[in-house]
């Protein structure tokens, strides 16, 4: 595909659309735009705007087809895949003033957001209201809703509640020609046409651009439980997983992290934790519901599967400080890991049951490239954060020989029955690897409905595929 | 677009791929694959098949490529859109040999199944083994669990459980060109790729031919109740759906009848039940759970908020007997009203606390129109079915003029929020409707995606749009 530059003409154009306020063109202003949190990866786009309404960005996708120059979406820039990465210039389209939740309908338990709300402001904002919205990445924080949808992003309770599919109930878009359309309805299901609104979900800011978005709400459970299970090997934790749906109990999270993580967020973090000798792996598990003497004889009922698996010990969180803490643990982890070596970070997910392979092999594979790994994950889905770090390898073997072995991490996976990326979506760095799992089959069809959407390949170009 | 007829040369190849056994062109015996159970629709193919493979589909699907001959699947025939229904002639092609359930693994709580096993028989096999596959239309006793996943279909539990969408995590399809793809992998979750799983899901047998079908079970709740609550009006019963939610509860089924459904069924069925004067709806609400105490609190729960809603009755099921009866009440509605009267069922669907409205609505238009209607549906999810009965209506206000009658009822629906069917699919007998809530752009998007799948357009041609 061949783009053109943002030429003089070009940018008048776009500063008489969002005005000149929210047009960016100084290189040290566009710095922010240049990189999210994708290893140490840097891509300035030309022109960088902050536009405001939909008809506006209608006005720049048809500019942006016009001149064949490319535009690629931005939520808040916590993608782990480099989808939000402008690889080739252009124009990048920032998300950050859609920050509006416009409808909270408490008889229809929706809601109406604009794609750059932040997701724990949301769902703070709707657990006021009693309600619950159970999407929350590990990156709550600071990602945006648009982002979560974009990248079909999960989080720890899609394992008891449910994936972002099951939430996103109609989107407003405006499509590369600058049409703007609502992809369904606001209902909670619907059988009327191709679904729109579930292939926009996951399809990574390529298909068009998403300016509101319908949410499902439904009651918070009153009770949760918090415990925290260590085991002697990752393989008796991974197990444990399995077993404990067959018992008969859905968590509300169940939260694998190995031992290398902690060491790394007690480090970095200054969390406090007495992280015992002879521990490989843990579990955090969570159960919620509206009554505490079921929650409790849950846990009960968890504890008697763990004890099969040779947990050494159970950490019960009495408090809501406590339980703050364990959350913690797992929450920084990815940012301790990011913060504080180089590293690369790749998603994989398999049917839950297959974990124990899936992390002994990842283990077998690093000692064999001589890399070191961090693993963890929302095990409850069978989807594992493998962060690879660079540690004591050679710059050579780390740009070169590694893809080797992240290549034959992804063959395992796929051979586990499991696919590339549970949640953080493809974008820039797992494309290459997309062919261990799709066929050329796969690839026209995507392809083909790309050209649907984008017939010029001007929206976010280089990415997926 | 241009069809050829299946000549006596294309006749033996396609007896060459499946076998002279499969193989039907007697009139007398295609009669039984001219119609389904939409209305009064006729329409036969020129010869059935009955293949056992994916591979013979993939010859047979070439084969009509080549001679530009229309192809249409077929499960159980129970679709109520005529979906299943071969309006240009050529092959049918029946699926009812698919009739295995592959594996049940129970350590990943996932089942592979072909597609014409009938999704009855699915759920109890399951269900032996401590498992529940949650999605069961009411027509679950016969219809095949293909045709839900073309038809996008829902059934009573999606209200607690979720749409069928969550429940279907990797499909085997043969494309219309013969190439046999998985369109995922076997995880609770994955961000690759465009989800064509998602995009097969509803698409009504007009992108490919699912072939297999892998779903997510879960851990069957050992503990439920059910209640039958009576109304005066049937805007008090819509209004109470909404509130039940908003104390916090979710009920594992929420279904309204209105009076005249259970006088149909109690006249033609057989069904004892009491149905006293002066009510005119009821709610049917089931709760379940692991705790048999937490179900009963739910249940006083609702009944608090029953009061608050003029509700002048509630009938605890106390027996499964009396359980079993209570569903039947439901589940035989349909095929009570179908079975007696020349019927058109219209599938409506509308944010759940706007059912009062489209019911009063739906009321009214019929008083204009002349026709009877028996509503009832999933009033949790806000889905509402509208049989339109044709009484003492004239032949020609039948076949004519009731079609602006429905027309308002679907504009109705649209301008509450909703969309036409919300499992019933498009298939034939909606497709005039769609421009009510749809544009040319959405159009133009799945005619461009059906393009993509099918450039030759010769599978199941005629539905959706």
């Amino acid at each position: 595909m061949e783009f053109n530059k943002i030429t003089g003409r070009i940018l008048s154009a776009i500063k008489a659309i969002v005005g000149d306020d929210f047009v960016i063109t100084d290189h040290a202003d566009l710095e922010k735009y240049s990189h999210d949190e994708t290893e140490d990866l840097i891509y300035y786009p030309e022109v960088a705007v902050k536009p405001k309404s939909p008809e506006e960005i209608s006005a720049l996708m048809k500019l942006c087809n016009e001149h064949q120059v490319p535009a690629t979406i931005r939520g808040a820039g916590t993608g782990l895949s480099g989808g939000a990465l402008p690889v080739m210039g252009g124009l990048l389209i920032s998300m950050e003033r859609f920050d509006h939740i416009l409808d909270i309908d408490e008889e229809n338990l929706q809601a109406t957001v604009e794609p750059g709300v932040i997701t724990e402001v949301f769902m703070d904002t709707v657990a006021e209201k009693g309600l619950l919205y159970p999407v929350d990445p590990a990156s709550k924080g600071s990602c945006f809703i648009g982002g979560n949808v974009s990248h079909g992003s999960g989080g720890p309770r899609v394992v008891k509640y449910g994936t972002i599919r099951e939430y996103i109930l109609n989107l407003e878009v405006v499509l590369p020609d600058g049409d703007i359309i609502w992809t369904g309805a606001n209902t909670l299901k619907y059988a009327s046409g191709y679904n729109l609104t579930q292939l926009m979900i996951g399809s990574e800011g390529t298909l068009g651009i998403i300016t509101k978005i319908v949410t499902k709400l439904i009651p918070r459970p009153a009770q949760d439980a918090l415990l925290l299970a260590s085991f002697e090997t990752a393989e008796s934790a991974c197990a444990a997983v399995s077993a404990i749906f067959r018992a008969g109990i859905v968590p509300s999270a169940l939260e694998f992290m190995e031992r290398k993580g902690l060491e790394w967020v007690i480090k970095y973090d200054g969390i406090n934790f007495d992280l015992k000798d002879g521990i490989e792996a843990f579990l955090l598990i969570e159960v919620d519901g509206t009554n505490m003497d079921v929650v409790f004889n849950d846990c009960e009922k968890i504890n008697t599967v763990l004890e099969q698996f040779d947990c050494k010990d159970v950490l019960f969180a009495d408090t809501s400080a406590q339980k703050e803490e364990l959350w913690r643990l797992r929450r920084t982890m990815a940012v301790s890991v990011r913060s504080n070596s180089v590293f690369k970070e790749e998603d994989t997910v398999v049917p839950r049951a297959k974990l124990p392979q899936l992390f002994k092999g990842i283990k077998e594979i690093g000692s064999r490239y001589n890399f070191e790994s961090v693993c963890f994950g929302h095990a409850g889905d069978g989807n594992l954060h493998v962060n690879i770090l660079k540690g004591t390898m050679s710059d050579d073997d780390w740009h070169n020989k590694l893809k080797d072995g992240i290549r034959e991490i992804f063959e395992l996976t796929v051979s586990l029955g499991g696919t590339l990326s549970g949640e953080h979506g493809i974008g820039l760095v797992q494309k290459e690897f997309m062919p261990i799992k799709y066929s050329d089959v796969h690839f026209e069809l995507w392809r083909g409905i790309k050209k649907v959407f984008d017939p010029n390949g001007i929206l976010n170009p280089g990415k997926i595929f």
